[in-house]
Order: structure tokens, then C-alpha cells, then sequence
């Protein structure tokens, strides 16, 4: 089906553009009250991840009450862990727990992994096909994954941590292991994104949340190869690379072969650019915090961004917006970044 | 009194030293199984923090067990807060917890601040003496805080996070209620600072735990302009300032007042040599979970940091060390500095 609006994928493809793209990490969520009402009628929110037409209503949400140029899939990067035999729940105001982690060469021998993981995910899929037929051609559509490095953290470490120091353990204790490990975790990724990919994602995103946390060198042994080897593996859409914190290895970043990078609100885009050149995309960046402030600075701050980045720029925050944002500080956000227009 | 290895000093100094000098952050602590008994004979943190005599105790423990280059006051940076009327607890797995946290312009005015709260920190002072006596001059003791915009953020939010989202909105919706509040708290660290320095303390160490979530034009505004006036301030005994992840100001930390800045282990020691230039001491900053590998590996690692720093460097973690790391992780790491020799 033809796009109706392809502002996205007309500027990750580098073409010039009239104004920046803009949607926003988490815009399917709870700043939106439609969102909350679907929420609140069920048990949580793995319900609504695994439940394919509502994934896909709160999906299209943020499309119909803000007006953003893209809707990304409702869904969470931890269902690859999941599928791979790694259950976990998600504990109201405390986020993710994993019952059982990963911390013997048996446990990583006995996942499952690649396409027969990927199998597990057909509520996904189907969600996909319902929010495809919904949109119907409004604006492209978002799939996206967790980093192996990221996953890896959270097999480790059980939940998230400020340290993440038993993921880190790992990586410095049992080096062969992790690589394992990070190899299945990354075949399992590559066959779940190829299949959102058969299912009319437009685009790709891959979300290194915990970059952050590791040394450059470390980065470049346990993150990147992983994350080059899915850019390398998907070919038929483009894909966006967000490492947050990563600066460190920003010039490695710019080697990979993916269309754009996502960045957050530490890295100004000057130097963004003269690390990464001419080639790449950039997404963000602006702090989610921002959204907090009065209609005026919003509208001052993101415009100011705009031109600080130049063209090559899909606006969104640095982060995740967060859940107690104003609504209107989001459409504010939104409507500066629609009445933009780039001088020509 | 006369200090029998002054070492930490000299280098401080800008002297040409034999070798690096080497402590850790946190080294009074978990790791040390004289600390664990002490710990476990007491309702809390906090009593330990409040207990002069113990708190000395503690305090000695590395210098006699790991016989590192210096001591570091055991305190807790949450008491300056404490003595401006903001009263928190330490809840046993969770962190800090202040059951009354700052919200409106009356909170701030309420607060006492200055000399007169830095008097309600006797404890603290009397901790100093007895360990200066106790110490008799073996090694430099460290007198520390934290920097106004991390205190701050406790104070708004009330406990760690994520995000620190409720101490940023408050920058954006109340810039100046915030100065006014970064100002009492830099008042106050000014004076409890002072008194620790008539107490005997040989240096000092600000610590920015949570300078890495600001954007780097927030922390031009809100963060360092309040360190620059408490390194102005602090003139009778070197000043440490360590911004954790603060890479992106790491040109402005630079051209601090100050003698040393420490790193965090993202930061590689040519890029911040480069940024910095040769005017300041670099400390840091091998990943603490380097401590969890082998003998041969963390000597390894611990050894090619030196040589990457180069002179100008006191050896240190980029953090403080994590309960769980091995003992004998962390004798290897002080014993690989005390045995290496600069090349003359």
C-alpha cells in the first residue's frame, strides 16, 4: 500500500525534505489518555503486548491524537528473551523481573534460538498485520528490537540495575560464554526482525539502551559486532541504530551500515556530525524533560534544535518520553516540529 | 602533624612522583569483611556515619588492609541535606528515601543553611579528629561532599531514579526558585567544606553522582557555575571535582579552580588530556567490574591505564567499588600500582 505520508522514509533515504519528520520514542503510552483507559481494563501491560488488536489500537493512538509522522509497534524489546525460553514478568513501578537468569553454560545452551525463537512471537506479527490494515498507508510504521548487548543485560542481571555489574561480571569472568550467548541472542533478533520486515514494517529501529554502561573497549568487543552483523542482515528496510550514552564510540557508530543513528540529549549535533560525517541520518534529541516546561520554551528549544542539527534530522526526545509528560507539552513538541519549514 | 607517604599530595601538586599514587572510592566499605563486622553490629548506614568512633574505624580499615595511598572520611554525602532540615533514612536494598522532599518556594525558605546548618554536623567533625589521631599521619585523609546540583536532585526526588525526571522538570518550570536553592545548598557545602578542612582533611573531593542526566547546556547553568564557587571557596587544601559522565562539559570542568578531576571509565585518558589540557591531575577510572577478572587481567588492564594516563595521576576506580568485588580483585588492583615505576 502506498504511504499517504512518507516524510520519514523520504529523509532516511537522504533525499531534501520540507521539514523534518517527527514522532516520539514511547508516544504509545501513558501521555496519552486513551492509552490509560485501555490499560486500566486490563490485568497489564504483557496483556495489551500480547493481546494483537489492542497492541494495534494503542499503536495507532499517537498517529490519530498528535498527528506524528510515524507509529512504531506497541510491543517490548524483552519478548526476545521470551521467546527464547526466558520468562519474565513486569512488576507495577519496578519494571522487568526474570525468574530465572542466564549464569551457566547450560542455561545458554539450552535456549532456543533463531527462526524456531522468532516462531514464538506470532502475536507480534499478527498485531503488525491488524495495525498495517488500520493505518492503511497514513504513515509508515515502526518495528524495532532491543541490542543484543541490551537483552544480554537483562538475561544476566535479572532487571534492571543502576550498575548492570553481573552483566559486566560476565563479560570480564566468562568472555566465550557471553559471546555465545550474544550470538544466539542476535540470531534470534535478525529472524524476528526479517519476519516484522514480511509483515509491512517500514523501518527498523534497534534500541542499545544499556550502551551507556560499558567501557569504549568493551563496546566494541560485546555491542557492535552484534549490531553490525543485524544492520548487515537487514537489507529490504532501513534501520535506525540508538545506542543512548554511547558517545563514546560515536565514530564506530557512524561506520555501521544502517541509515540513521538516534541520539540523546548529551551529544550536541555539531559534534555529532563532525564524528559521524556526511553519511547518516540523525534522530532526536531534545530531553524529555524539556516537555515539561511552557509552551514558549518548548516551541523555542525544539526549534532551536531543528537548526542546530541542519537537514538529515528526524526529530524526536533523547529518551523515551516520559509518562507524566503535559499532553500539551507533546503537541506543542509535534505542532513546532509540522510548522517548521527548512529554508531553501 | 608530618604525613609519612605524602605521595597523593605531591602528585596533587604537579610534582614529579616515582609511581601513581592509588585509593578507591568506597574503599571503606563492603568489600572489607572488618567493615562487614562493624556494619553488622549496628541498626544502619547511618549510625555508622553518626558513630565518630566507628566511623574512624572504618575508615582506617583500607589504609591497614589494602594500604592504599590515602583515606576517605566514611560519611555519606545525603548529610548536608540532613543538617538543612531534611531529614532522610537509608532503606536497606533500596537507597535513600526523604519522606518530606521540596516542592514549593516555602520549602526552600524553610531550610536552614550556611554555618548554622553546617553546625548540626559536629558528628562528622569529630569523626575527623579521632581519625587524624588514630591515622597519625600515615597517609592523606580526604574530606568529601557532594556538588549542589546531585544534593539538589535528592531533594526534589526524594530518592534515586532513573531519571531524575522531578529535579529536571524543576530546572525548566522553576529556574530561579531552583538557584535559590542550589545557592543554600553551595552555602552550606561551603562551610561544612571549611570546618572539614579546619579539621584536619588534606584534601577535598566533590562529587557529581548525577551530573551525567543534564544536558550540557542545564549543566552550564545549574550545576557548574555553583562548583566553581565552591572550589573559590575552598583555598587552604587541594579540590577533586568528579562529574560523573559529564564527558560533554569536559572542556568547562577543566577550567575549574581546581587541582584534580576524576573520570569515569567512558572517558579515555588522550581524549581527556586533549580536551583538558595539562593544567589538572587526572584520577581514575578502571570499570569496577574489571576487579571481578582474573589476577593476570586486572593487572593487565590496571597497567596499561597508567601507561595511557601518563603522568599527572592518581590511580582509582571509575566509580566506587561494588560490594561484591572480591578482595583479592582489589588487593591485585593497589599492589599492580604500588609495585609499578615510572620510567625516568
Amino acid at each position: 500500500m502506498e504511504l499517504k505520508n512518507d516524510l520519514l522514509l523520504r529523509t532516511v533515504n537522504g533525499e531534501k525534505v520540507e521539514r523534518p519528520p517527527v514522532w516520539l520514542m514511547r508516544q504509545a503510552g501513558r501521555i496519552l489518555p486513551q492509552y490509560r483507559a485501555i490499560r486500566s481494563s486490563l490485568s497489564g501491560f504483557k496483556e495489551l503486548v500480547a493481546t494483537p488488536d489492542l497492541a494495534a489500537e494503542v499503536t495507532i493512538q499517537p498517529v490519530d491524537e498528535l498527528d506524528v509522522d510515524a507509529a512504531i509497534i506497541f510491543s517490548d524489546i524483552l519478548v526476545i528473551p521470551e521467546s527464547m525460553g526466558l520468562h519474565y514478568e513486569l512488576i507495577e513501578k519496578k519494571g522487568p523481573l526474570f525468574p530465572k537468569t542466564i549464569e551457566t553454560a547450560k542455561d545458554i545452551e539450552n535456549l532456543i534460538e533463531g527462526a524456531e525463537a522468532a516462531e514464538n512471537l506470532d502475536y507480534v506479527y499478527h498485531a503488525l498485520d491488524v495495525t498495517k490494515k488500520e493505518l492503511a498507508g497514513r504513515v509508515p510504521l515502526i518495528g524495532f528490537c532491543g541490542a543484543p548487548w541490551t537483552i544480554f543485560s537483562y538475561m544476566l542481571e535479572g532487571s534492571g540495575s543502576k550498575t548492570f555489574s553481573k552483566a559486566k561480571k560476565f563479560l570480564y569472568t566468562e568472555p566465550d560464554l557471553a559471546h555465545q550467548l550474544l550470538d544466539k541472542i542476535t540470531n534470534t533478533s535478525i529472524a524476528y526482525l526479517k519476519k516484522k520486515v514480511e509483515h509491512g514494517v517500514n523501518l527498523i529501529q534497534i534500541f542499545d539502551s544499556w550502551a551507556g554502561i560499558l567501557s569504549p573497549e568493551q563496546y566494541r568487543t560485546f555491542a557492535l559486532p552484534y549490531i553490525q552483523k543485524m544492520c548487515e542482515a537487514i537489507t529490504d528496510v532501513p534501520v535506525t541504530v540508538f545506542a543512548k550514552g554511547a558517545w563514546f564510540v560515536l565514530e564506530d557508530l557512524g561506520k555501521l551500515p544502517c541509515a540513521t543513528l538516534g541520539l540523546d540529549w548529551s551529544t550536541n549535533p555539531q559534534l555529532a556530525r563532525q564524528k559521524v560525517g556526511e553519511s547518516k541520518v540523525f534522530q532526536g534529541n531534545l530531553d524529555p524533560c524539556q516537555l515539561y516546561a511552557s509552551h514558549k520554551e518548548i516551541e523555542l528549544a525544539c526549534t532551536s534544535m531543528i537548526k542546530a542539527f541542519g537537514d538529515k534530522h528526524i526529530v524526536n526526545l533523547g529518551h523515551g518520553v516520559y509518562p507524566d509528560t503535559p499532553l500539551d507539552g507533546v503537541k506543542t513538541f509535534v505542532n513546532t516540529v509540522k510548522n517548521y519549514q527548512y529554508s531553501s
